[in-house]
């Protein structure tokens, strides 16, 4: 076998608009479509880390913002990186901070520089710069790195959403320059922007082919818009990026929206919904959504999924998961997480498989048919 | 191999007072010796049951209280009983309710005939009487029941303490006759009570002796006295309880309690401590205590214990069980939990390795060194 030293998509077949594919990297193949589970402090929420790599998860994804703050950038550094300290040997990703600058901390201030801010745990004060952000995620050992940009909130004005993905372009560029001392085998990607505009979609996409990236990312969707328009962002994206780069749907999503999205090109997802849904009770199944907290689940012995390949799924009853649920039990998350990561797990393995044979368009169809007959009734 | 139909226990060896036996059940052999990890409400608090079994946990304690209001004993037998319900085919011992009710329900009210009290959780009504007890043990399917006892707070005056006992002699009669009518192959175990009196202490050992049970649990312990009070109590039981049944003194303890307590006879032990500190940043070793939330474990990159069998002692930076904690992450408790039952199950088994080879007290002194050297100092 010879050593992966450099960061690679391979397209190995394609079925319509969805493509199946691999990121080669040194730390291993990311099988795509893909779905990262999203390890934000340096752990998938209530996962052992051999949990989440046994259900086929090829890649996790961090979050610089949290790992910035604690245990910071330069600890973590020291400690030998990310995958080391988190016991994951794996590829691992990381967003630039931005987003969550955005959402999470305290009295920020936007400039063509970057980002100042507070953090929301202690108040102590941060700059957020694309040369810092990268330089961040250089500390961490991240193996596909971000680009900073600015996401604006939908629905926003068509100057305030140009204005926004004009600086991440030129945040695009000095990200990239920023990137350069970085070892050979990682990746920076750029961010496409520009809202629920079409043309400025459209600006946003060419502007960062042309600066050239390893692979891009979409992002500024999935922020409270209707799926349509989303979709619709995708169909004006992807033919503008190059066939021979990997694209991931930032942030995204429910199961319909990760398959929907497929069939409009998308290889990679990330999304907090399998693992926070499995803190609230929540387990996604084929059947679709099953709220284990709703009380008609309390003497029903039947497994969530007797089919499943998840002990999970397959070996709890319902009215157990009800019972911790609803003693607030520790065992309940674990159990409804690992369910939830399983099935998105197993959905991603299954849509690779019909592109390979050439059936996307069925098994999308046979999936949704699943999820509209619900789940079976009790007796 | 022959199906085991009944409750026995085998003395096999005894090194001074300490004993190595097998308490055999038709669910299982339980090593004596024996650590029982606590599962108050039908799950080991952040564990799978298959990783409770794996670190050789062969019994496991439930608690009558706690499954009685929630998910209730009716349902849970309708569920096909605790077993099943929390996947654990191995032994399953039961408290009888009393003690939880002293220290958890609200408008507590005694009589001769039992208690009655209000739910915790929702206020409602429950009587619980010695039949009652036994009852509600019977429905979960319980292996090692308990029979309803008082337990005084200490300190307490003589009198109280003597009233107390005698009312749980009365039970001790009322429970073994509610218990004739459940499978054989089961066990119901008097509980000596006496509070910190030896005359007192004798006088229950006696009276339940009398009675005759398969087991018998010493009460009334580790609930504030200084642990050489403990000590000289077990002293005085000890020595009346016949040699043929196994003895559990219940709710102990710290690993020290532990191991003394076995230098005095006793076999059987359950406790809180490991998963309850394991919830609270604190690691039990060969080095004794360590707490995880310290900043000097902030930059440690050693694990906890790296000849340590388990996992999670063994691959996990100190450094990172750190951040973990601080950063309220569920993999800190989950990680602890496992690397203090892991503990707890390492020490127990070495007893037993110990007695059957004559050198308990070698062991013994080994352990305590261990501790009082202390962890290893970062460098």
């Amino acid at each position: 076998m010879i050593e992966q030293t450099e960061f690679q998509y391979r397209l190995k077949a394609t079925d319509g608009a969805a493509r199946l594919g691999e990121v080669l990297t040194p730390r291993g193949v990311i099988r795509t479509p893909a779905f990262m589970p999203v390890g934000t402090a340096g752990t998938v929420k209530g996962m052992y880390p051999s949990q989440v790599r046994e259900l086929g998860a090829d890649i996790l994804l961090g979050n610089t913002y949290h790992l910035m703050l604690r245990p910071g950038a330069e600890r973590v550094a020291r400690l030998g990186g990310l995958h080391e300290l988190m016991r994951w040997p794996h590829p691992i990703l990381t967003d630039s901070g931005g987003f969550q600058v955005m959402s999470l901390a305290a009295l920020r201030k936007m400039s063509e520089n970057g980002v100042t801010f507070r953090s929301h745990i202690d108040g102590s004060y941060y700059e957020l710069t694309p040369e810092r952000s990268v330089e961040i995620q250089g500390l961490l050992g991240s193996d596909i790195q971000m680009q900073l940009d600015e996401c604006v909130r939908l629905p926003a004005s068509r100057e305030e959403i140009a204005r926004a993905l004009r600086l991440s372009l030129r945040w695009a560029e000095r990200s990239k320059k920023a990137f350069e001392s970085q070892p050979k085998g990682r990746a920076l990607f750029g961010i496409v922007q520009g809202g629920d505009d079409p043309a400025l979609r459209e600006e946003s996409a060419r502007g960062l082919v042309d600066v050239d990236f390893p692979g891009y990312s979409i992002g500024g969707l999935a922020v409270g818009e209707p799926q349509d328009v989303m979709l619709r962002m995708l169909e004006v994206v992807n033919p503008i990026l190059p066939t021979d780069k990997p694209r991931y749907l930032m942030g995204v999503g429910a199961p319909d929206d990760i398959i929907e999205s497929v069939a409009r090109g998308v290889d990679m997802f990330d999304c907090v919904m399998p693992t926070r849904a499995g803190r609230h009770a929540q387990a996604f199944t084929r059947f679709g959504k099953i709220n284990l907290k709703n009380a008609r689940h309390a003497e029903d012995p039947r497994p969530l999924d007797e089919e499943s390949d998840c002990p999970a799924a397959r070996d709890y009853s319902r009215a157990y998961l009800h019972h911790l649920i609803r003693s607030d039990e520790m065992l309940g998350s674990m159990l409804l997480t690992w369910v939830n990561l399983a099935y998105y797990q197993s959905l991603t393995a299954g849509i690779r498989a019909a592109i390979a044979e050439g059936r996307f368009e069925d098994f999308k169809a046979g999936v949704k048919e699943g999820w509209a007959r619900g789940d079976i009734p009790a007796l």
